[in-house]
């Protein structure tokens, strides 16, 4: 777990999009989004207005191009042999026209790129990549969107460690979520103390950026009647028997992310509580039956949709079965009817089919599945009942 | 501070949005950005895959544009009287030629926007604005970026807040940040102590999202030898006599943020760290008082840098002296040689010249500090003196 992806998986995403490349005639690569340089190159960096980018040429160069701040810290942790940089952002030359001459530098002319320069972020502005390098630049985000959805062993590997982290974070978060205590005061507790647990189990290397990443676990304002919205804002409500919860939890490790949400009932739910909380795992349950070979996201969640349908739960229905799951904590393809995409084993998603009734509260739980050649495999390991989710008053 | 910013300010905001648009011949304004939505509307949400709009119109139109799931929230913790929505994304129609529908209803055709379609967060793909509308999308974003730049009366009592808040986390973080402790503990602690502390004074309200918002403060890995790398990763790195340490905080309210950041050290300082700490402390004073009337941007940073090579200190450089901050932790414009924006009352920003010595540490305060009509105020209040930085061990 320590290393992360290894070099040599790494090398071979990077020699995937080349092949890409070269089928495409360009030169090589420029990646400017931060999660496109985690999975291509492994490196990990406070994204802010400097630009940082990561370049590749179909005849074998590398290099990352950095502000110069950054140039020890990259040579100390990373395996670039070619770092480029530049003083400040903006700087008297703008970073893009120092970009520019490295790339021509090591033959990159005509290029793909995730996007046409470096995107607007914290009031970043400059010239498009197109416009330093003088000729229009291929997109290639769709093919690396495709790249990133089917996971590798050691990336199932390690969203596998991440639902055991964020496990848990919730076993934590349900004990201290009681009556008088606030969503805010048992999120903390959860939180700092998941967090202590896997920096004593990794020693500290597990892909943290800021001191107190690692796990969380929280309500965000979903608590009694707010749990009923399916996002909503935290408020720091206090805990009151009566409420309907819906939980939230995280914990990547070296990036990769599962997710595990439940729904909880503080004292003796309602009878219909009991009726919704059961069709929800109805739910939950038609969406694992329908990974069957050959079946498409769509049909998941149009599975899961004639259940409701079945049931005459359309109007306690608010978003669709779920989503893909990796670097980041949603992505694509969706398990939703508007999405074709064909499942194939590898594929890593959340099952979370929601029931939500504004005077009852909502009710979903969130597991994270891997798809394999003959149906699924739960990567989260919580219990999901009623009787283990209610807290006692 | 319960309620942030006004409705009237945010009203008055618009208008002069509208202003623009008004001058362009533009028959309104369509934002996508989750912070220029919450700069213009004051909506707070969670920025997804699934696509939000704000948009208002010349002749007095204004609509929000959320998935359905959003809608009851909307009408219950906002002031919008329209509220357009879809059932989900990707949907079997495409959200954004729901949206388009939906403009085109309050005779929205040609508009000026933020960026031309909602961006691609976390997997989102659709198509652009003016491909949906059908005609061009006149760029507003660097026009608003301007409005941001001048911070009103309730934006600097908001980021004023958040300095009392970064303080008192910095208070704990110090007191927690003892040898044989870790960077993790020690800012866990902090930042849980610190965020419950802001949850009691203001009653939880204050523009949370996650159950966990609140103050924060940690190292970001900047420790020891690390501490001369402007910016690092955390790696739970263990506290030690004779490591210097760069702190940061952040305790944003309502949005809205300060900076407050320290270089300590523990145990007895060598000579050379209190040279160099010395001369940071000295770049400093010199950046507060290039704070001249008619002075630009450049002008701060370049008297910084004589500083620098006037001590014959430029190999210890790394970054320019400040960004302006706000709603934003970092934004435009930045104290940086190549921005000749000139200084005004109302700008906000960081003053953070650093001293980074590779083989003895790095040495950075930041303050933020506020553009009055001849010099500065400065907004964060906390010791700067080595004396009151030092780690006892």
């Amino acid at each position: 777990m320590r290393a992360g992806i290894t070099a040599g998986e790494l090398q071979a995403r990077r020699e995937r999009l080349l092949e890409v490349c070269r089928r495409d005639g360009l030169s090589g690569f420029v990646l400017f989004d931060e999660q496109y340089i985690k999975y291509f190159a492994g490196f990990g960096y406070l994204a802010t207005e400097r630009p940082v980018a990561f370049a590749a040429s179909v005849s074998g160069d590398e290099l990352v191009f950095v502000p110069e701040f950054e140039v020890e810290r990259v040579r100390e942790e990373t395996a670039f042999t070619r770092v480029e940089s530049y003083p400040e952002y903006p700087g008297k030359e703008h970073p893009m026209s120092i970009l520019a001459r490295a790339l021509t530098k090591v033959g990159l002319s005509r290029v793909g790129a995730d996007q046409d320069g470096y995107p607007g972020i914290l009031g970043y502005s400059g010239p498009a990549l197109s416009e330093v390098l003088g000729g229009a630049v291929a997109p290639l985000a769709p093919q690396i969107e495709q790249f990133m959805v089917r996971k590798s062993e050691a990336e199932v590997a390690l969203i596998r460690e991440s639902a055991r982290w964020c496990e848990h974070a919730h076993r934590l978060l349900q004990e201290y979520s009681r009556p008088g205590a606030t969503e805010t005061e048992a999120s903390l507790r959860a939180g700092q103390e998941a967090t202590l647990a896997m920096s004593a189990a990794f020693g500290g290397e597990y892909g943290q950026q800021s001191s107190s990443d690692g796990a969380s676990a929280g309500y965000r304002g979903q608590i009694g009647r707010r749990s009923a919205w399916a996002h909503a804002v935290a408020h720091t409500i206090e805990f009151e028997p009566g409420q309907v919860l819906v939980t939230e939890t995280s914990a990547p490790v070296w990036g990769y992310n599962a997710e595990l949400e439940r729904a909880m009932i503080i004292g003796e739910p309602t009878g219909e509580m009991r009726r919704l909380f059961g069709h929800m795992q109805a739910a939950q349950q038609v969406a694992f039956q329908a990974f069957r070979p050959g079946a498409t996201c769509a049909d998941v969640d149009g599975a899961v949709l004639g259940y409701f349908e079945e049931h005459d739960l359309l109007g306690y229905w608010q978003q669709h079965t779920g989503h893909a799951i990796g670097l980041r904590n949603h992505e694509a393809p969706f398990l939703d009817v508007g999405d074709t995409t064909p499942l194939e084993p590898g594929m890593v998603f959340t099952i979370e089919p929601g029931v939500y009734a504004p005077e009852v509260g909502g009710f979903r739980h969130s597991d994270t599945i891997l798809v394999t050649p003959d149906g699924i495999e739960i990567l989260t390991d919580y219990p999901g009942d009623l009787e283990s989710l209610l807290i006692p008053v």
